[in-house]
């Protein structure tokens, strides 16, 4: 029998830490002003709708194919969003599906391969890490998007 | 006795996970004009060596007092460094000190509660954590000053 590396966080915490963000996350979009959320960006980059698109189409897709050892491709949304009201909406339902699929997941799961979107075979719990990552990084983003707009974003320790 | 419950992520992966992003934000800084690096900022934001000021003052020390049980209140540097080939060098210093102190870490360490600059009282893990968010989320806003500047970031997924 194979013995467990002693290891350093729960499943628990882990979704309550992701769904942290998350939750900061849904606050920053609600702070965009409806237009800017749609148009304002800097330097070329994608707008804050375009990067809400992609983390949208990471966490729960992402998570339900590791859940279901399902290979599919990255795909973000294909009828188009066009009132932050409807963003949120998939947000608050991502929120849910997260939720839902996450208590699927065994603890030996965390530590198996995953082909995440054909693309990136790595051990579950880095693709998780992956998706959190990569929302604070791109959040980060539309922290100096709002700056720039001159809106105050929320500390950054609110969850 | 108490049974530790079962955890996702061992200390050497987390150790792994935290360096691979402070090796990409080594990129960022190294990636910045030096004027820039000091000047330039956006929405009255801080340049990105006064964000880098910070996450100095955050990952070594931060570990150091954890490791050693030593509240000590935040605190950067005293002594300004005027070149980036001093925040280079100190960053290098602080990969190899972050090496050492986890060697130190036991894995019951990690679930332990500790005051954080004697103002954050969070089981260690959750220190942790933080200290990488808090990088991934400055990181990302010098990714915006680095487009703003007309400058390619390094991939995200590089580490």
């Amino acid at each position: 029998m194979k013995t467990l590396a002693a290891q350093v966080i729960t499943p628990e915490d882990l979704l309550k830490h992701w769904q942290g963000h998350r939750a900061l996350t849904r606050r920053v979009i609600e702070l965009f002003p409806e237009k800017d959320f749609f148009e304002f960006s800097i330097g070329g980059m994608r707008t804050f709708s375009k990067l809400v698109d992609e983390l949208l189409a990471i966490a729960a897709p992402g998570l339900k194919g590791i859940v279901n050892k399902e290979v599919k491709g990255f795909a973000e949304e294909s009828d188009k969003l066009i009132f932050k009201a409807q963003y949120l909406e998939k947000w608050d339902e991502a929120t849910s599906e997260i939720n839902q699929y996450w208590e699927k997941l065994s603890i030996e799961d965390f530590n198996e391969t995953f082909n995440l979107f054909g693309q990136y075979e790595f051990p579950v719990i880095q693709n998780i890490l992956y998706f959190v990552d990569n929302e604070v990084h791109h959040r980060g983003q539309g922290y100096v998007y709002l700056r720039a707009l001159g809106i105050d974003p929320p500390f950054f320790w609110e969850r």
